[in-house]
């Protein structure tokens, strides 16, 4: 279960420059209930086996699976604690892939690893600079639920810290 | 505001064989008070420029912008309203791309227009077949917001009614 968070801490540690390729952080995340998948699912994507668990038991998954949505929301959340809220983010561009490899259902535990790929110093900006990553979601088993690689932007050390 | 939904409709209109490249559809979405965007980014994404009215003003943002995330699951309930529920939908592998034109701020309302791209058989369930599709997200002054494209898993109408 996903408490929200009220404030975001101000202390910030790592600027563009701290984030090097090869880079890897885990984190250990929630169970989902199957109240919260359903919940999630009647505001974002309501469709049958999300929402229905005798739908969701006669289509092809079986039962009850979150949507994908969800999983890239919590795993938005990991990442929030792991290092972005300590970080000197700036948002993000974008997302270049996402891949849903296999259901989350109820009673799965959701595990994180984030792995930086890539670092640029931005061009038009050069106080700031992107950072792309992979990040991978698995269950207790280990197995891989869901991958994407995306670009987050930071700013640099000023140039008199450097 | 979105209300949700506690049961999928079960009249399936839309199966592989009706999407075809070129096909448009458009849908108009709800406008984003701050507090939603606030209570969906403490549980999600509680970065300060999402969650802190004075920290995001004093951002590059200049105040609090929705996560890019929250536009994504919009979009997602917009389409399943538009056309999924009514599709024998059976769930993505997965999203190619995911841009984040522009900011997201409290009083925006959000559009979509979905583009059908490309569709094709599974090779390895004859069965069903796979649409790839654009999602654009617009604000009230027409401005893009949100582009993604992704892969959406469909059945085919069965052989006897082809």
């Amino acid at each position: 279960m996903l408490e929200p968070k009220t404030h975001a801490p101000r202390a910030i540690k790592l600027y563009f420059e701290d984030f090097q390729p090869g880079q890897v952080r885990e984190a250990r995340g929630p169970t989902l209930t199957e109240r919260e998948i359903v919940e999630f699912a009647r505001l974002y994507d309501p469709q049958p086996f999300h929402i229905d668990a005798e739908a969701a038991r006669q289509s092809p998954y079986g039962g009850i699976i979150a949507s994908g949505w969800q999983t890239g929301c919590i795993a938005m959340r990991l990442m929030c604690e792991l290092y972005l809220l300590e970080a000197a983010s700036l948002g993000s561009p974008g997302v270049d892939e996402i891949r849903w490899t296999k259901p989350v259902r109820p009673g799965d535990t959701l595990n994180m690893k984030m792995t930086v790929l890539e670092t640029k110093i931005s061009r038009s900006r050069p106080n700031m600079g992107s950072v792309r990553s992979r990040w991978e979601v698995f269950n207790q088993h280990g197995e891989l639920v869901m991958h994407m690689t995306g670009w987050g932007l930071f700013a640099r050390r000023r140039s008199e810290d450097r």
